[in-house]
């Protein structure tokens, strides 16, 4: 009964109308299952893109449809990989076809651990999203768990594994995490159709083409190599453009800040201030179950911030409001060079009557466009290998000047954020006047700067 | 002070990035003011087609972005009709640009009293988001009529007078509420994109050049024929593919239960089976203000429902997680010939130990797609015109197969719902067998029939 | 060797870049060769859409384009009927995916015959596309049948025989020649695209998922039947818009009556006119040979019509320049009623100093936008049938509104032509004035009236 | 009367539809007049990417397309200049409005003087496209300087000045000529349409929004930095991928040895082998005047080509269907290290039976994809100055990380050409099996090599 779970395939396919990909197939019983568990459709109510759609309001889709659209091109690689190379005998590289079922659970399931605000609400409560990935899908108290097990009794660790880059079998894992696996080529691909940016756009069809398992994971054939410079680039330029977006940090900042008052208010027993939001004490005590983590997502965080509007503590009902209300601080460029004048800022906000604690922040977002393999990193990335006709190796840097350009070097900008109020230029009529006058002689063209 | 309010414009036009209309601009301060207020940005906590991301993922898309949208069509209308038709003289029929700031505010604000999962929730607690709409333009306690007020002080009901059609100059009604308005021409373009069907495309450039103001409202070039043709074929296939979905409809049934059961929970004094819930109360009790009402949102009340799929009452705990978890009920199609059926399939499904009440429904969809005008109709439709080169107008139907082909004629269906378990195929284990066999006998090829 | 040929796939697949497939995949030798022939590679010089780029400028697709799009459509048919109904025993009504090599071939083969601006030559020349198909691929003098022959001695008859629909099998004839067929989807999808509107686009993914092959021939999945309605629609459309525009009728009036002059200046022994145009000479006598035909393309007449330009014969040079650098006649619609009057402007035409044999021309443009059987045609089309559940079959205007609105009505105007210069209004400087203003005096809204 | 002209507008705007730009609007009579010379109705006939169709079959498209693309970007930025930076007064270095005629003008006719297979062409025949359209503009023979002389009698100079860089106001010069004007931006949105890949999109919306005149010419502001950098990437990769692709150039290389072959048997005497193909001869004979060139086009060259299939000289028939039958010879990379082996295989190719001159060739394909001012540099180019708050200019290659990389690097690729038989692998069979053996011996992984 339970072997036959496996393969047990749907009398028709099923169809999931996307935008991204058309349509995305559903053809085993397991991986229906998956969708239907309540873990999964929980996915539903958490934004993929976080506080993103402030700035770029059709970027409102959730991370159920990014985690749909990664099997969906996780199958179409299968299905590549199985009709043009199959392996004939073990070791030679080739794909094995056994690995489809793991490979799709895995695909699906690799956010399933995702919970609402996820990198500002691990900042604060120390939860990790990785973490509770592995647990719902091991743990015996899920109902993905329990879809998983009906496939054999270790396949949720098998699906686990791949997704922790334990798996034995690195064509498996590189489809699902390296430089260039199904997780990014689909979020790169739907942000940019959801925020309405045409940055992220690529040759999906054509990089899929030009995929090549062989004994060490995945390389593409060199006649692929300007539509896999394409995708770097593109990915770069998301970053740029929508990830590090300022006025994005900035709402993130606020958030932070919000969760953090919060947690200070239950620490120091002002529970009065936080109303009927128990939902988040686990988190507050730093002690929580599967399950509670469960019972979070974006509408339960938001109606507690609309509860917390009205307040008694001050800086959380305004914190609230700025964030529900999308008043965004302000903020300028930091270098090496002005970083010093943090202090002196930070103390000038507080001159003008805000707690700097709550209303300031530097915020740094970098990241490593692509990155080669180097031994000295602790957590070294997959790079990308080209395939010539001979079968040998070339990685891309070598041969892409865009690529070269970009690689190995952390893109992005360290921040100071503060609230709008210090820029205001009505000053004769205000008090703070002359503190906001100082405070703007340090910002000049969006950076910070001596006097 | 006031008076210069008006026409306060800003230094610099801001841009939103939108999907659909790729930039929307915002040159007014008023029209930025109106954004930033708190019953404005509640739309983004509100999806614009409630539980249509059910069958289609993709839907997530608020009430917030559709809301700017039909601000930037009516902006660029406004712009057309200044640059091409500028009255010269009172009653002329052309265009008077001073009525463009009320345009784009009736625009902007025209569904901002829409609450969480409005349709549904209305026909339960007898709500009505075309009151509320007026009434956050109106009363006094909204931030936006703070901002309308600034304005003018007879601002606010001007502008709430243009979404209610009586407003005096029927080129503004139109431009906001007729069969080829802003408003449908923004969400046939929104819900399309976002759904990734493509059955609501048509040529917004092209419609928009051919409207032509005149004396009574506005008309369409004559040349523009097909490009308003393919817009009502486009419309009505987006009801028969998207909004009258079977499965939506069967998530809504869900939805409408679930709420009907916990007011019924609520009216006899089975509070304690409704946690705390208490934002809802007022509706149980059919006694609410404005500020109760823009409480909710689709994250307030997904986080009850969340809440109860832990009560006690098992009725409702179970819809709670149909509607969570997506267990659509399933349906079939019934006609006047087989309505009679539906009491021995109500009890059938009693039978097999459903409460009837709530695990079945029927439930008809109905829309015209296009309806020209009838003097016998109490709620009667503005039709379409066509200016012929000669200045006569021609009504759309008269000179299209297509429309007339689907003019004054309902389209939709009558489906009646029921759980899903009643189809099931595994008879012999299960001790409702013959009663699911008997009830399956009356259906067939989706419709319900005579055995 | 020769027995092999037919199962000879490339090593490698072949891609082609393609604007509206991403990809065309070429996989047998066969399919390769082909395309590389010399009558094929022709189609490079012949537009799909003869002159309708004198208004669409976009719309500068060659037939090539088509002809390999149309493969492709057909490839991902066969793969999916293979997929998912491949014939388990003869005569079950499934797919037997011997006949895909034959259906292959005949799909990128089924408009080889087309001539430069093909309707016009054929009507002035009696020539005939459909005959000149068969004949490059029977004729042992082509490179396509000797491709043909390689697979087997009767291939080219088999596939000349799909194109003309004696096949046997009705689902390979119904793929290349159906109301909804390979050659129709591509070429909607194309035209739209390259003439820039949106009439033509329909959702071929989903049409070609819901095709269902049967005895005799393919129905379509009903859950597809509003797919296909759209594409019903779309086409109509596409020929409303596009395919009838009475701009591009007006260039082929003046194309058709520059050929004409030509003609009868050869038959009148006129050839000095004509200069060293030598290779339209055999069609002048009516007495060609297939290669003669084969010599003939856009480019060839193209640069004929440049000499004309300077021919001595003023109405053969003057129509000449009118088709080269578009000076396109203008146009009325003419009905039942106002038909008796065409003499009286035909001969206005002619007071007016232009050769009304040359000068002016009435035309009607009509099509069926969908048929269903009937058995009085002598040549009836098939009807587009739609499956149930239960295996029955309904025809699609049964239950489809749109289609049964434009079901068997002809579509389209008929139209009289006349030169632009009797529409000039400035009378007063000009000879013909009082004959222009008589003229005019029966043109209103682009229509023929009664005065 | 002539005055008025200048100013004289449509009495409504004519559009023409467009795939890139979805509609282009005629609103000065002037450029309608323009558009319908015979001169610019000629650039139909001639392809905008000459034969880049024989790679990416959809790249049919004719100059006329693009010409009438980069009218509608000059008219935009017009627009949005006048609306956001229209000029006080003189030396403001603000907008002038009495500029937008000879813009659009000399946008609409930058490539009048574009021939057949321009590049190759000249290269043979020592035309220029660029003098050509100076002449066209400025001839009194052409209807192009017919229409502009009735604007004023130096309106035709003016215009010309203008494309030839040599105009007063280096706004409109950068409008029509930098490196980002509206020439490239239409020709990278327009190739990369109808080639059907997608490495020339940007976002042109964007960047129009953020061109700023200045005293210099034009600027960008600096919040449009990332927009510009995309649009340089994107040209970067549309050269590597398209512009640059080896089957293209091996198919403009066969070209160019046609024409040579054919200029050489006319200079030696030897016409009756090249039949009547008159209209080339005053190329051959290297005396032509703008007549005898605006008689050619893509299909008069491609009809001599087709006569020249059946020439008694074998290199000229055997190129010509090579040409028109797409059989392109084959190449290899050749580096510094290799270039010493090119006699070798020149002798090679000889020795196995092709004439060396004609069936080898070396051909580099070499771009810069932005540069910065250099004094060195004879014919410097613009550099895209960025403008910050405080109105200084920053060079963009400083603050982007991409175009940095690629900035003053020439990127393309040195390749020899032969013909595809001296691949044969099947080389028992044949004569010069050894020869080819040798041949083959020197090329791996598409690379000449040492052995």
């Amino acid at each position: 009964m339970i072997s036959d779970y496996k393969h047990q395939m749907l009398p028709m396919e099923k169809v999931l109308r996307d935008p991204i990909h058309n349509y995305i197939y559903i053809q085993h019983q397991v991986i229906l299952d998956l969708i239907n568990t309540r873990e999964f459709q929980r996915l539903r109510r958490i934004r993929q893109l976080g506080v993103a759609n402030y700035v770029f309001h059709g970027a409102e889709h959730s991370r159920f449809t990014h985690s749909v659209g990664v099997y969906e091109i996780t199958r179409k690689i299968c299905d590549l990989f199985q009709r043009n190379y199959p392996s004939k005998e073990k070791g030679d590289g080739l794909w094995n076809d056994d690995e489809r079922l793991v490979a799709l659970c895995a695909a699906l399931l690799h956010d399933v651990g995702h919970g609402a605000y996820s990198h500002t609400f691990e900042h604060i409560f120390h939860t990790n999203h990785e973490k509770m990935t592995t647990e719902i899908i091991t743990s015996s108290h899920s109902e993905v768990n329990a879809v998983l097990r009906k496939v054999a009794p270790d396949f949720p660790e098998k699906v686990a594994s791949v997704i922790e880059k334990s798996y034995p079998n690195p064509q498996v894992v590189q489809m699902i995490s390296s430089q260039i696996d199904a997780d990014r080529m689909d979020y790169l691909l739907r942000d940019s159709y959801f925020t309405g940016t045409n940055y992220g756009t690529f040759d999906l069809t054509r990089i899929l083409r030009v995929m090549k398992p062989y004994s060490d994971g995945i390389s593409f054939d060199m006649s692929g190599m300007h539509a896999v410079e394409d995708y770097i680039v593109s990915r770069f330029q998301m970053y740029q453009q929508v990830y590090f977006h300022p006025v994005s940090r900035s709402i993130e900042v606020i958030l932070s800040h919000l969760l953090k008052r919060a947690k200070y208010l239950y620490k120091n027993g002002k529970t009065n201030c936080l109303g009927p939001t128990n939902l988040l004490f686990p988190f507050f005590e730093g002690d929580f179950s599967l399950s509670d983590y469960l019972k979070l997502d974006d509408g339960v965080l938001n109606s507690y911030f609309s509860l917390w509007q009205d307040s008694d503590d001050k800086i959380l009902s305004d914190l609230a409001d700025r964030f529900l209300n999308r008043k965004p601080f302000k903020s300028v460029r930091v270098s090496e060079d002005t970083r010093y004048l943090l202090p002196t800022l930070r103390k000038l906000v507080a001159d003008a009557g805000f707690d700097s604690e709550y209303y300031t922040a530097t915020n740094d977002s970098f990241d490593l466009p692509y990155d080669t393999y180097s031994p000295s990193q602790n957590k070294h990335r997959t790079q990308i290998e080209l395939m010539q006709k001979d079968g040998l190796l070339v990685e891309l840097s070598q041969v892409s000047n865009l690529v070269a350009a970009i690689s190995g070097k952390v893109s992005g900008d360290e921040r100071f954020f503060f609230p709008k109020e210090m820029k205001s230029s009505e000053q004769q009529l205000e008090l703070f006047g002359p503190i906001y006058s100082e405070f703007q002689s340090y910002l000049k063209n969006d950076t910070l700067i001596k006097k």
